[in-house]
């Protein structure tokens, strides 16, 4: 990889020197022409005049050029401190048009913020030229960086786990995927891995980690993105909540000191919160403890604990047992009642609280987690207070099945990447940082998707299309 | 994590520590029980007498335990230098179960090779627990972690794509997935991102990489998982084909160095082979360069460069065209013909040479790649060639339009990551090295999919279940 990027330029000064990249701007001065030239990595200023071989005059923004020419020293008052190529410009000898390009729908040298979003999805190549959209990719990649090399560190293993799964009740509606090979039954796609991970804690693999694709089929709201998100999903073996606690707090008072410098923690420790308290004091359970709210460098982390461990259920629960019992999961129905609670399971499960933690920022639930039941006779007591069928409970048979071969305490925690992302970089809507995200009404970035498919696929899948009656 | 593991424990000799973990194997010498307790780093000896707190007599194997004791130095002659804690065991003062368990259905303490494969993968939380099997996943583990480091220090992005995406005649079979919210529409898995890193190049997110997921619903061969693979998926814009192989082969090369040093490269650099030269010599594309092939050890990496651009298309071709057009794509529809053959694609097709490279392993294609198309009209000249209908080009519009903004001229390679894992572990079927996967009926490992769904679920996917006279 021995090309020169626009970055590396003020080290080749007095040097005849070939960059790529698109033009980003262009003035004409008379006799002179000033370009931009943008890459990944910045911009350079060029200087092209009559000697300058090449169709310099039909050359418009967002051009794909080859560029030769000797980088030179810019005088003094003519420095730009606000590129990192500021000292520099490039005398241009020749260039060359290794692609044209039509005018975009947008102006891509601006904030696209105000622009109408559908057409920055549609167009999300051309969004993502922008440097607001550049630079949050480029945190996406450098905060999943930190997080794995933290984590490998401390000696986790990153493992991953299958995205065709089993459709079970957790808590949402599923994606589901009709099999070709067993006409009739469907694949799920997993709303997390929380059964995988727990699966590996029975097989051992102490201390786990993964960015998973989680999926959702839930009804959208303004700041999220529809169907699919990733989630940091960390789980560990033999821990307390408290090392759970310690740890994510660890990882994240890191990743913002070492990544977002300019970015300030209004209180650490992080304060830690019961449920209760929270509710009586702020009205929610995750309240926005930032000194100044309209200082965009400001994160208040907290946590919130001692979370009840049911909450009443409600016909929207349809997917925690029938709707009609009494009692649906706070978090999930995975999550351990706190020891000291157990006998009012059977006396008073109102009363119960759970071992859950969620991790609070700016007012936003960033993260949650819990440790998990590690007792067959307890899970099916869960099971049966929120409702489950036979046939539902039975639908989580291996894991009561694996809970009897040996399966040590444990516990993690499933901070959401994006959402995380999202109020680091000050933004208001997930999307805003997903590379291609999808829209509410379930539209995705550029790829016309969802879309008509042939017969021959239908039938392949043994599945035909059923419109109701309301949506014809 | 102050939690002391087995390997540490040569660093607490005359300390009374705690530790945590399965029973791997119980010994009873008369007054005197030994145990080797595991956990992920390895075992350690317990020595348990009748001062020994607990139910030492019923502990038995797969038990979920926690010791506490003093470490002691074994004497000189009782080391055991195959393990790391060989030199010391464990006095045990207490043993309380955390979990009892019963017997599994196989021995987890010896390489499970020889174990049915169905029971292994029902149980699969107990496979993994094999020494072979925890090695695999440690592997895998470190190799991804290997791959990420070497291509962010050389100023990669790692960006994720969709899953829930738009199904395109791409080669191979999609997985789909019905849109609640559009009614009779439908997204599809992802077979690679062969588009969307294409579209990155497009928005300037030159150095892109990811492990992406990907779903092909072929059907299975022996030495596959059904389903769902991991490939390292890698892109750059303004590179020659001699820029990826170089980077590939430094990449593979010091990751076989780093991390199994026990392992020796037959021939570096690496041998290059036309494809002509490979089929006349070897005939097969992928030759094994082996002068030992009995050797664990040895690892003969290959490129093979030059393939023709097309091959003759076949009725199984069905996805790309009508089935019934003459050429089928070599690699694949977005590989960049060589430059000086583009004039043959209107006089002799069948003579372009293209600009792919498959990267070769011990007789496996564990890769391959190529320089893209960056042009839209040559892109529609191969969609004319293999036979697309308007329809078929049609869906590839948003390809065809992006096109038309500015393509830098871009190219890459993507090695099957499970793939190179299995050949790296000396094992016959990617299964192995995957953690969950699926078999050639379609079945899931642990969990029972694919399975019935609810009426609801359907109803909701605005889908009925279709069963052809044949699957019935």
């Amino acid at each position: 990889m021995d090309r020169i990027t626009t970055k590396d330029t003020p080290h080749h000064i007095n040097e005849t020197i070939t960059v790529f990249g698109w033009i980003h701007t262009r003035r004409d001065h008379g006799k002179i022409t000033f370009f931009d030239l943008r890459d990944r990595w910045g911009l350079l200023q060029i200087v092209a005049t009559d000697q300058t071989n090449g169709p310099v005059k039909d050359i418009r923004p967002e051009y794909v050029v080859k560029l030769t020419g000797t980088i030179v020293k810019r005088p003094e008052k003519l420095i730009n401190p606000g590129l990192v190529t500021g000292t520099v410009e490039m005398q241009a000898e020749s260039i060359e048009v290794l692609n044209a390009a039509k005018t975009p729908p947008f102006e891509v040298d601006k904030d696209t913020s105000n622009v109408d979003e559908e057409t920055r999805l549609k167009y999300r190549y051309l969004d993502l030229r922008s440097v607001r959209m550049t630079q949050h990719m480029i945190n996406r990649h450098r905060v999943a960086q930190y997080i794995r090399g933290f984590l490998a560190d401390r000696d986790f293993l990153e493992i991953d786990t299958p995205i065709l799964t089993k459709s079970t009740p957790e808590g949402a509606r599923d994606f589901i995927v009709p099999s070709r090979l067993q006409p009739g039954k469907f694949y799920a796609l997993p709303q997390s891995p929380q059964q995988y991970k727990q699966l590996l804690m029975v097989a051992g693999l102490d201390r786990y980690f993964q960015l998973p694709r989680c999926f959702r089929d839930e009804d959208p709201r303004a700041d999220r993105a529809y169907g699919e998100f990733t989630q940091l999903d960390l789980e560990m073996s033999f821990v307390t909540q408290e090392d759970i606690l310690v740890l994510a707090e660890e990882l994240f008072t890191t990743l913002v000191e070492k990544l977002f410098p300019e970015k300030r923690i209004t209180t650490k420790p992080w304060p830690r919160l019961s449920h209760k308290e929270a509710m009586e004091k702020y009205g929610t359970d995750k309240p926005d403890l930032r000194n100044d709210k309209s200082n965009p460098n400001e994160l208040a982390f907290a946590w919130t604990l001692d979370f009840p461990l049911f909450t009443e259920q409600t016909k929207e629960d349809f997917f925690h047992g029938s709707g009609g019992a009494s009692f649906a999961p706070s978090h999930h129905m995975f999550t351990a009642p706190h020891p000291d609670d157990v006998p009012l399971l059977d006396t008073d499960p109102s009363k119960v609280r759970g071992l859950q933690h969620d991790m609070v920022l700016n007012g936003y639930e960033v993260g949650g987690g819990s440790i998990r039941i590690h007792q067959a006779e307890v899970q099916q007591k869960i099971f049966n207070l929120i409702g489950f069928s036979k046939e539902q409970s039975a639908s989580f048979n291996h894991m009561l099945e694996a809970f009897t071969y040996g399966v040590p305490p444990h516990g993690g925690i499933a901070p959401g990447f994006d959402r995380l992302l999202m109020v680091l970089a000050g933004e208001q809507s997930i999307r805003e940082i997903i590379p291609f995200p999808a829209i509410a009404s379930g539209a995705t970035a550029v790829l016309d998707a969802p879309a008509p498919i042939s017969d021959e696929q239908l039938k392949d899948a043994h599945i035909a299309v059923r419109l109701s009656q309301t949506s014809r």
